[in-house]
């Protein structure tokens, strides 16, 4: 089975996920810069989230440079992790709507916690199915960086009750650490 | 006439008919756990027609894996398993808004009936392009699966009228039912 | 300069277009048949238009199998024929909303007739680019169903405003008279 | 590292933004030519706009055609230009909302300028990996349309403030400017 229609038709998804987030930037009738800055927190929710995205589809291009073959688990492994991506809009239209209250803030951090635990689990399929001696497996070796983005999240969903800013500022540090594409896997294709 | 165009444009199609159920989602004015619940049937709908397209497009998939060549009839016969399918968007919103009520659910299962129907008119396209003798043929073999679904879509469709929740679990029983992706066609492969 | 980007790019927006146009569906909030039955006036122009989308993709399909190169000019004749198609999803809705009323059927003609010069001038473009004596050209050759579309299609505007409803048949009887890909082109490539 | 997913993700993104300008189109309740001319604005907009993003494409094709691979910094800076034409719809349907006023043509302007610095700081990441001799390079040189694009929509983004119809005119200006492909980069390809 080939990678290839797996690959084209994530790309598929992530594109329109990270296009219809712009659809929540709802178009003031009032050509004014009150009307305008009234949609800020929609626009910052706007730009973080379309980081997130760019990181997932980041990593996930960097992910399948070392993935050879596709099977029915690694198949629905992705699905599940563009099922979590897919509510990403959802958590940053609520959130920017609400200006980052309370409650939205932690859904956004649940939906971001499930997308990584998603992205763990197509990571094992796929070592899974390649051999714990391919070069994806070591090149992935112990995830350090998936483990703290956890830790992160998780953090941030409680700090979420108590000041929402703190958390959203969280979410931003473990956007910024996930910045740099998977160094990981670029040192390993680079030998 | 090569088959590439068609598989990017359905991985198009079904991308984008994936990603815009969630639009559905209505993003509520209010931060807190009463407006996200009032949520729950649409996204339990959601979560339902996912699993239903990545199903098709799993399957679809896997019949492209044999398929060699299009002519005009098959092209055609995929478009309308296509139209069917960008149906799935308003039958999951319908049955979402009102609760399960009886009707939409019904609809539900028409629009599942209509899509299965067209599937299995494309698959009889393929073969009779590619020959009985041709690996597609043996693959597919008898369409047990796909007469167990009809069989299925048929009772929830008449059970919806009475019990429409009754006709739920149907639809997820017989989703099950297809998780796996298509192993006659699997099996070929792997000889 | 090669032709992959150039199909994947109209790839991508067709399937936007054909996909798109479903949202206009809006899902009622009543589960009735009457609720249902008032969306078929939309239902039928979303068919109708499915249709001609279908067969602008399979065309447009046919014609890149011959097509070798691309270049400045042949890229914006492409472009130009995505706008016109990009207007189909509105003139589907206006003819839909308002029960086939005059104007809107004048205008869905409207976008169809520049669709097809568009088509024209891209095949032109083409050929121009290819040569007078190349595969394209000599399967081309003379133009006979894009004229009489054409003419369909003149006819339908002006009947429209008398009755829309012959004008809304014209459109379907030219999209049926399109519906076999161009056995041009098929039949050169059989050779 | 390969171009190919990153063309294909590209493509996928471009071609959501050039057809979701097409929603903001609102559908008319009326079938009348009264509430179709309310929309020569809308229309207006999306036609300059349609242009602009084709363009982009159009550079964007033509640019990777020379750029042989990718690296982190490139694939960030590939986001980075989605990222503001992802904005290109919003400004654009403000501006035809708001029947072209003063702050939506400066801000207009502004996703211009942004993109255009966007699209700048791509190329200086691609030549940088790809080395001062390399093809890309030389057929880049002093970017000197660029420049002047940028000049056109400082000048457009102040005159919006005294009278936005000039600014109008401005980007349609220097999208006329930029209609007809890069010619360094295709003269060099044909050598």
């Amino acid at each position: 089975m080939n990678k290839n229609r797996l690959e084209a038709f994530s790309d598929g998804v992530i594109a329109i996920i990270i296009t219809i987030m712009v659809l929540e930037l709802k178009v003031p009738h009032e050509p004014t810069f009150a009307a305008l800055s009234e949609l800020a927190p929609v626009f910052l929710s706007y730009v973080l989230s379309f980081i997130y995205v760019g990181i997932y589809w980041n990593n996930h291009h960097h992910l399948w440079q070392m993935g050879k073959q596709v099977n029915g688990r690694i198949l629905w492994a992705n699905l599940h992790l563009l099922f979590w991506l897919s509510l990403l809009p959802f958590a940053t239209a609520w959130s920017g709507e609400t200006s980052f209250a309370e409650l939205p803030m932690a859904a956004y951090g649940f939906v971001l916690w499930m997308a990584a635990l998603a992205y763990f689990i197509l990571v094992r399929a796929m070592i899974s199915h390649h051999g714990k001696e391919s070069a994806l497996a070591v090149a992935i070796g112990n995830d350090f960086k998936g483990i703290v983005s956890l830790i992160g999240y998780t953090v941030a969903i409680i700090v979420a009750f108590f000041n929402p800013l703190i958390s959203l500022g969280l979410y931003a540090a473990v956007a910024m650490h996930w910045f740099i594409p998977d160094r990981r896997i670029e040192k390993t294709i680079g030998r």
